[in-house]
């Protein structure tokens, strides 16, 4: 199926959902996209797996990059997509997240022929699942050059607000031990979930830091998201491993985050199980001020980790701006609002014709 | 193989743990056990599975049981038996649990043509497994006038001291309830984690009852046994589910220990997974007196749950009484001593004769 790109961002945003392209099974969507932008003569095109990549080369001082990934988790009995009868809102599994922001990178990609700055349009899979198998990532490690610029916009789902930044994610697997005996005779054992509670009592006593970054205030997070521990019914139990998630702002970098955990958690043995570091919001750079000041609104921080890290790891500063709505992304009832669609590609449009 | 009933109970000992007899497959050993009581004029045979009864039927005022299981857990390396240099020590899977006091069974049961109290032996299979295969249990539900009796002596490992009725075992699932939410915004939801440390607080603050009953003293214990949380490493977790053992005296019913339970754990929701009752010592009761004189030392209470629970539920005061050695059963340096096998078979004896 062609995709056109001169129809509205509701309508290009109902055709993109309405090819299925759940993680690892881009292609159909990936062809779209390089069929609908090749004939471009102001665009030039690389494509790598699944990955689109089209870009100006105008010569303009500034280069930005509007990235945006064409995956979506499985469906979730929503798909294809559907309008409400007054046409207000799209429906349907990819619709935020974030079908319409690739919807509004098409339609600028096709139509500004002579940006104020040059722009790299990046479409990329598999972002929904594992690091390795990232667009973006696989991007960055083959091709960087392809991913050079001065500043990038993420359009994911943001509710139309830019959100800077991101936070760090760690996770740690905390044990505690203790010694195996009979439960008839327990007093001979020492009993590591009853020891867990300790852990836990961190956890309970923990205080959020919520530091301001660049302007923006972030609010950090520790929690528990896994508990195993048990031998069998008769048995005390000789370990308890609690594994938690720290969400860390982007004043820490990852080596701290780690200190960090390792010292609130001393009493017990703490093992890193993965890492990956935040990103500053660097809204004070001139290109992102400006950016800003074309989009208007007031940035807030990103709390979740996205792919604006890969950009920070790169030294492009970069921040997430996109029509969908992040709360509902995920769910049975995802949708988009028609006029965000339109308002996003409006300022962004604005800010590189200016 | 053969049983000679007539060598010494350590030689007998030997012979009855090297015919394997793993939960499940005591076939061979209760059909050596069959044809070694068959022939004996004194004693009337029954046998159901692979449980063998043999019980005399002399018109004495008085009927008295002993009892022993036939299986043993799976060999850890240490099978068959073995004497050391000195033949001080017979090691091996079932010398202490249980083929030293059943092979104390056998030579009684042989050699007691007239004892002053009718005796019915037990052989029973099963015992180290789901009580739905448990000889005794299906005994006591298919014949229990082959149970019958005014007193029981089992023949689990004891140390050669009296070990009084048991405490009864309990287990619950605690649940603590919370709200998903994804941790990058963990304050959205509530972490059941966190919350199932007020259960850890619980079972870390409890004191031990340590109530005396029929004048032994018991020690209740409550513990958890498992612990289980988590949806996903990037999720605050709604569910969390603590598993404790509560073993408590037997002063206590199973309905009574249910409430404690309940009551101590209010505010979290509690599911009784199942309870198996005690049993009171007893040992105040004229037979069991009598058997306590003759067999000498100063009773203890028995802490964990053993069959002796079965007796008390048909109303019959039941003991443990046996030359094994409980702390080491179930491993792989399981022993007997070999004087403590005449030792205890000397004593039944003259309590038998008496």
């Amino acid at each position: 199926m062609d995709l056109d790109t001169r129809a509205d961002g509701a309508t290009l945003t109902a055709a993109l959902t309405d090819i299925a392209s759940v993680s690892g099974e881009e292609k159909e969507l990936a062809d779209a996209i390089e069929r609908a932008l090749s004939p471009l003569d102001h665009l030039t095109i690389r494509r790598l797996g699944n990955t689109v990549v089209a870009r100006t080369a105008l010569g303009r001082g500034e280069r930005v990059v509007l990235a945006g990934h064409i995956d979506t988790v499985p469906h979730a009995g929503n798909f294809p997509s559907s309008f409400d009868p007054e046409r207000t809102r799209l429906s349907g599994c990819g619709t935020s997240d974030m079908k319409s922001g690739v919807a509004v990178q098409l339609r600028l990609a096709a139509s500004l022929t002579a940006p104020s700055r040059d722009v790299s349009y990046v479409f990329y899979e598999c972002e929904e699942i594992e690091t390795a198998r990232n667009g973006l990532f696989l991007l960055s490690r083959s091709s960087p050059e392809l991913l050079a610029g001065d500043f990038a916009v993420l359009l994911e789902p943001s509710g139309g607000v830019v959100e800077g930044g991101c936070q760090g994610t760690l996770r740690a697997a905390i044990t505690a031990s203790g010694a195996r005996a009979h439960t008839a005779r327990s007093w001979m054992g020492r009993n590591a979930i009853h020891e867990a509670g300790g852990i836990l009592d961190v956890l309970r006593g923990w205080t959020p830091r919520e530091p301001v970054v660049d302007g923006l205030r972030y609010r950090e997070g520790l929690n528990a998201v896994a508990i195993s521990g048990g031998v069998a019914g008769n048995v005390v139990p000789d370990s308890c491993v609690v594994t938690v998630n720290y969400r860390f702002a982007p004043d820490r970098g990852s080596d701290e985050a780690e200190s960090y955990l390792r010292s609130l958690f001393a009493p017990w043995q703490v093992d890193i199980l993965d890492v990956a570091p935040g990103a500053r919001p660097g809204l004070a750079a001139p290109v992102a001020a400006a950016f800003t000041a074309a989009v208007g609104g007031t940035p807030r921080p990103k709390l979740g980790w996205t792919d604006v890290a890969r950009f920070a790891e790169l030294g492009i500063p970069a921040v997430n701006y996109g029509p969908g709505i992040s709360e509902i992304a995920h769910t049975a009832e995802e949708y988009v609002e028609v006029a965000a669609i339109a308002e996003c590609e409006a300022r962004l449009r604005s800010w590189l014709a200016a």
